[in-house]
């Protein structure tokens, strides 16, 4: 502030300037320091002409300037209101990375995967590794009040009641949200599960052998190279865009040459790569499913975080045969730590049940009604939306450091949803060894490594813009970045 | 009631009784009755005195009374308290029931125990069939507390702390409670789970390999059937007594003839017999797993549901190599539907942490620490006092009621722990063609068949004594032994 503060003086001691351009200046300042974030609605005409002792008049003549230098627009009897701008950032990755030589491979997870994770567990390092954006980023407090109530007000008998589907109530409210976008889902179509990797794990358990192989993207989850490793499965790597998922023609000759018992993937905003596949790509991946009787296991965690302004479509909604799988859950959208998933797993949701009734039996019960509760009493889209807000303004401040502090040849893709930038690093830049480096600076990362069962991502690395932009952080980024230019020179 | 009333009237109108007999008769009705139970104080004298308007001499002399009928015992300076009574109650079966020739099988599970365990969840039914107590008996409203404290106090970045492991201060408490009992453990060698069915299975997952076969008891808890099904996994039976558990002798042959790759068992009130391990032969079965460096997975879910002075051992406290895997939860005896368990692993806790991250993630952390705080504010020793006596009486009514209602030839297991009893019926009796009879009365029970792998448990049945022993409960052991009767006819 101290910076900006001394910004807006030197405005005000400029003396040729008239007061609406000095208005509009320290207005357009605000902006660039992101203390008016994009969306935002400017102060009404009559609270800034009071607040600045200047006339109305002068106020809309600075908001006339503004507009006419594109920073902000008049909606129709609401105001003025900040544009995005668009910021300085890395060039983005244009092509599918996976060569064809190296799609199959046994699934072999190393130690290192394992170590990744753990650092990134580590409170002590600036979390550019972690898998969670930041936990003040939800509402906890309310949570934690709807827990309380539901824990007041249980019916003992409820413990077991509704004990493998998981709670009627909050298998209805997740229905409700799912018919408001578009995807009808009847209650009974979903079973609540200890977060959605429980969800992907029993899914993938019910509908493959040891032995078969499944279809992943490449790079993908890691979770997914695990819980292929942990069932003795082989995992075939199909080559997954940047920008709009995984090659669909790619995808059919995969199916067609390795016969697989399942594909695994998420359609939107991926981890690691942020993509997002188009609406009418999902359609056809559907179809290609169903004609081929292959059963798609979609993780959708990200889709409620979407920067557009509609939720995108899962492949769950052209689903007409009931081959796919669709799981996902409140770890990442509101309630990290509460271990609440779901999964709707159409033709299969018998045989998942099942596996849920035979490993873990139920999930919590008081959990599973406070959120019913919650998503009740209707805070879940306001929670939302001030969420997708701050992950925006969050991937927007990354990518401008990563164009600042990172080496020449450095992309970075610029993800339209979730909280994920995934990065090719120039040259020969190992990430493994960058980021051994960068725990010595406490600071984690998530090396390109971890991604595949396959070499090939050597030179890139995945950061999580889910907390906020603070000075430490921007700091942790330089650091990188001076790291990443040592080791491309 | 109404026949207790009868009965006292009876009693007053004999006219050549004293007034300290008619009292002595009064309380010998009630304790007969149940509704003094053993343990329970009788009323004070003055009490007693001034209530009935008779003299503290004449209460004095019906106590005495009572105690030369060996009903009641002074204790000093605490007053006069029911003694418990031998009640009349079946046989016990002598023998263990599996015949060498149907040791092995490849676990195929049916509809069947799906059906079963259906069944018993559903609220209409007298849940004789039940695997859990009776929701009544557990301090529902004081873990609410802790929970709502536990959501308003909950530590954001918290959720994330101590994501796989579990809660530090949860697995503090747990180790306090085994040290306490003599079972050194530290917070480090345990792992927090989704319920005790996610560690036993997650153990399982550890251990051994799809093809591979396991040693399990016979009959078995179901789960374990369920969970080597899942897992391509073959079941060898061994021999189990109905009061001490597993054959040792059997086992040993099953080790080496079978080269299994794990033992998974119950050692103390086995479900479904009841049966404890006396300490001689759990140190015995842990040096002969050590000796053939044979993972014992231990499952002591009932541990804490003791009759008697003390809590048993479980295996675990004789593991000096740490081949034993022991598991347990707060479900049985504190907080159903919570869905907390544990596991201490032993050698194998690498292996099972790591199926733990990639399977479910962690579990529920505000659950965790409402957990923490009940333990460690000491409420749990008074309540599992009141629980064991409850479940003591509770056996001691099922069993008298089985003597009356039951055809002659019926024998039951008498447990020292737990909740279930085992009933082998005489002659021809179907247990699965009485499961299905007992339905259409509103009632369930687990039919012996969902017990084994093999034919060998038709005439056999577990009832569940989890619950106060109601007049509806009565009715319906008269109305299953009345359906026993003819099926034996």
């Amino acid at each position: 502030m101290g910076g900006l503060s001394r910004f807006k003086a030197a405005l005000y001691n400029r003396p040729s300037m008239t007061r609406y351009q000095e208005l509009a200046d320290d207005i357009e300042a605000s902006i660039k320091a992101g203390i008016l974030q994009p969306d935002e609605k400017l102060p009404s005409v009559r609270h800034t002409s009071a607040r600045r002792g200047i006339s109305a008049s002068t106020v809309f003549q600075a908001y006339y300037l503004l507009e006419a230098r594109g920073l902000v627009r008049a909606r129709e009897r609401s105001g003025y209101f900040v544009v995005r701008q668009p910021r300085s950032s890395p060039p983005q990755p244009t092509a599918a990375s996976t060569p064809e030589d190296r799609r199959f491979a046994v699934v072999d997870v190393s130690e290192r995967v394992f170590e990744v994770l753990e650092s990134a567990m580590d409170r002590e390092l600036v979390p550019l590794g972690s898998a969670f954006p930041s936990p003040q980023l939800f509402p906890l407090q309310r949570l934690g009040q709807c827990l309380a109530k539901a824990a007041r007000h249980i019916d003992p008998r409820s413990t077991f009641d509704d004990l493998t589907p998981g709670s009627a109530a909050l298998r209805r409210q997740i229905a409700r949200r799912y018919l408001a976008d578009g995807l009808a889902l009847s209650p009974a179509d979903l079973l609540i599960t200890n977060g959605a990797l429980e969800a992907l794990n029993l899914s993938l358990a019910a509908v493959t052998r040891p032995g078969g192989a499944v279809l992943i993207e490449s790079p993908c989850f890691y979770g997914a190279l695990q819980a292929l490793e942990r069932m003795g499965l082989s995992a075939i790597e199909v080559p997954t865009h940047p920008g709009e998922g995984m090659d669909l023609a790619a995808l059919e000759a995969a199916i067609v040459r390795h016969r697989p018992q399942a594909l695994w993937l998420m359609t939107s905003f991926q981890n690691p790569l942020g993509s997002l596949m188009p609406v009418a790509r999902k359609k056809a991946l559907v179809e290609l499913v169903t004609r081929h009787e292959l059963p798609l296991i979609e993780d959708d965690v990200y889709g409620e975080l979407y920067f557009g302004d509609q939720r995108p479509p899962p492949a769950k909604a052209f689903d007409t045969q009931g081959w796919v799988l669709h799981c996902s859950s409140f770890s990442k959208c509101l309630a990290p730590g509460w271990r609440i998933g779901w999964v709707a797993a159409g033709r299969f949701a018998r045989a998942v049940a099942r596996h849920k009734l035979t490993s873990t039996l139920a999930t919590n019960a008081p959990v599973q009604l406070a959120l019913a509760d919650y998503l009740e009493s209707g805070g879940l889209d306001k929670h939302l939306r001030r969420l997708r807000q701050a992950l925006l303004q969050q991937r927007d401040q990354m990518l401008a450091a990563i164009a600042r502090y990172f080496p020449a040849g450095t992309q970075a893709t610029r993800p339209e949803g979730g909280y994920f930038a995934w990065l090719q690093l120039p040259g020969n830049c190992n990430t493994q060894h960058l980021y051994r480096q960068a725990l010595e600076h406490r600071i984690s990362l998530a090396p390109g490594a971890v991604f595949s069962a396959s070499p090939g991502f050597e030179h890139c690395l995945r950061l999580n813009f889910g907390h906020p932009f603070t000075p430490a952080l921007d700091e942790a980024l330089a650091r990188l970045g001076q790291l990443a230019t040592q080791a491309a020179a």
